[in-house]
């Protein structure tokens, strides 16, 4: 999916929290981001979203003084999603459709990503789990539980930190089937790494991967070889995130998309409205996914 | 007031917004886009966000074809005002206050804000003004009565198109006193100019006069020199808005700021929270209004 012109003040909001992480001075920071601009005005516009943002924040990463500003805030959002998840694994197992339910959780834990957002509170989080319960599934329910019922080899593409721990709930609901959860290969804004996906112990239940490649989305091309024959081999692909869905929607395979549509260039994509919980067959959506439509 | 980090994503928006509004094709506009960057990071970045503006706006208004690309969204705001009006002068004339509320929906109308948000829709309007007799309002609010009480010579500073009607509301309830309202001298995003001031009939009780500048500010070394005659010998000057803040904030004479906080920056530098409806007299600020916090 090609980038959309509303995509480029995100691109420079991304960048700006990504140099306000920094203990540089208040003029460093303006100058260098007087530099980010100029090499944001100099990439692809007709790339997707993460393909830009990729190269923006591996650039920053090079400059600035670590090679993870977002680490502080990835531990917070683990530490938060930690503490939540007891009471809501006990909600899921207790409810009438426990498959679904993890579904509406792991989508609620989607709020957590400061790619399309410069700040989450607590508020927020909360706010958005307690209304969780009573959230419509917009789009492939049906496809998507018979695929469930028939795989027996699944990937699942996660997202960012702090989400890692709903999406863990998600992959105790897929029993009886082979699990690979693969992250980025490196710290891109609070993507999930390998780190993260330790942190919610999603080794108790499912192999980590990671997909070599530090975009924040599933740019093929730019994965390892691993990576990809998983990618092939999967008879089911479950992948989480606007990420995800920006850079795999034109893909030829089927791919589950789960997440929260959280801006209108992505609503526009996918034909869902803004805040709608998703789950989407790459085979359903709409024909004009794959243009840019700003 | 020196422009912050935040205000930087927040330039590029409003410069996308605009570009949107043109005709050019989504590749032509994407191209705008590449230089409007490289503009933006030729820019000083320890000016005023309205100067920044000002560079941004006059250079894409050369390069689009039209010198006013919000004329439209204006009209659609002032058509709306406009209808809103004969019900609120009702109830402010029978509130116990009617100054105070007339304040009150002054600043309700500053909400009608393109600079700070890329879109306003009637519903938001509808509910701020549905909350806006209950809203407390921060600040000096005495000192503003007793300068109304002493002024013989109001220069009231408007800001944005359709709320131009509100400030209207404000300046009946100003009787018995010269008013001469000053608007923008070109248009700039959706600031109000002497068609607005007209469409909202502010002739009929007050003088109107433009500034002879196109910054969405005050900024008064690139005002005409009537202008600054009328700034010096007014006796009470109220400035509507953030623009009119970010650049008059540092003066040395006695202004009353009537607006509502609408990002993280101007509620550092005004020391009120996001959301407040505020009076603010210069001579009050905190200290730190004139740095940078970013």
């Amino acid at each position: 999916m090609k980038m959309s012109m509303d995509c480029i003040p995100c691109f420079v909001r991304q960048a700006a929290d990504t140099v306000k992480m920094s203990d540089l001075s208040d003029e460093e920071q303006k100058r260098l981001m007087q530099n980010v601009l100029q090499w944001i005005s100099e990439l692809d516009f007709n790339e997707t979203p993460p393909a830009v943002s990729q190269s923006i924040h591996r650039r920053l990463r090079f400059i600035l003084p670590t090679d993870d500003p977002y680490r502080t805030a990835k531990d917070l959002h683990n530490k938060m999603a930690a503490g939540l998840i007891p009471s809501i694994r006990q909600h899921i197992n207790s409810s009438p459709d426990p498959l679904m339910m993890a579904v509406r959780y792991a989508i609620s834990g989607n709020i957590i990503d400061l790619g399309s957002k410069n700040n989450i509170s607590h508020e927020e989080i909360y706010a958005a789990l307690q209304s969780t319960p009573l959230q419509t599934i917009y789009g492939n329910v049906n496809s998507f539980k018979k695929a469930v019922q028939k795989a027996k080899n699944i990937l699942y593409l996660a997202d960012n930190a702090g989400e890692i721990f709903f999406d863990r709930l998600l992959i105790e609901q897929l029993s009886g089937v082979k699990i690979t959860m693969a992250v980025r290969g490196a710290p891109v804004i609070n993507d999930a790494t390998i780190t993260d996906a330790q942190a919610a112990k999603i080794d108790d239940i499912a192999e980590i991967i990671d997909n070599g490649s530090d975009a924040p989305g599933t740019i093929l091309n730019d994965c390892d070889m691993e990576f990809r024959r998983r990618f092939e081999e999967a008879d089911m692909v479950i992948a989480k995130g606007q990420g995800n869905f920006e850079t795999l929607s034109d893909e030829q395979r089927e791919i589950f998309f789960l997440f929260r549509i959280k801006c209108p260039t992505i609503s526009r994509h996918s034909g869902f409205c803004v805040g709608s919980y998703v789950v989407a067959n790459s085979f359903s959506l709409p024909d004009y996914s794959s243009g840019a439509v700003s």
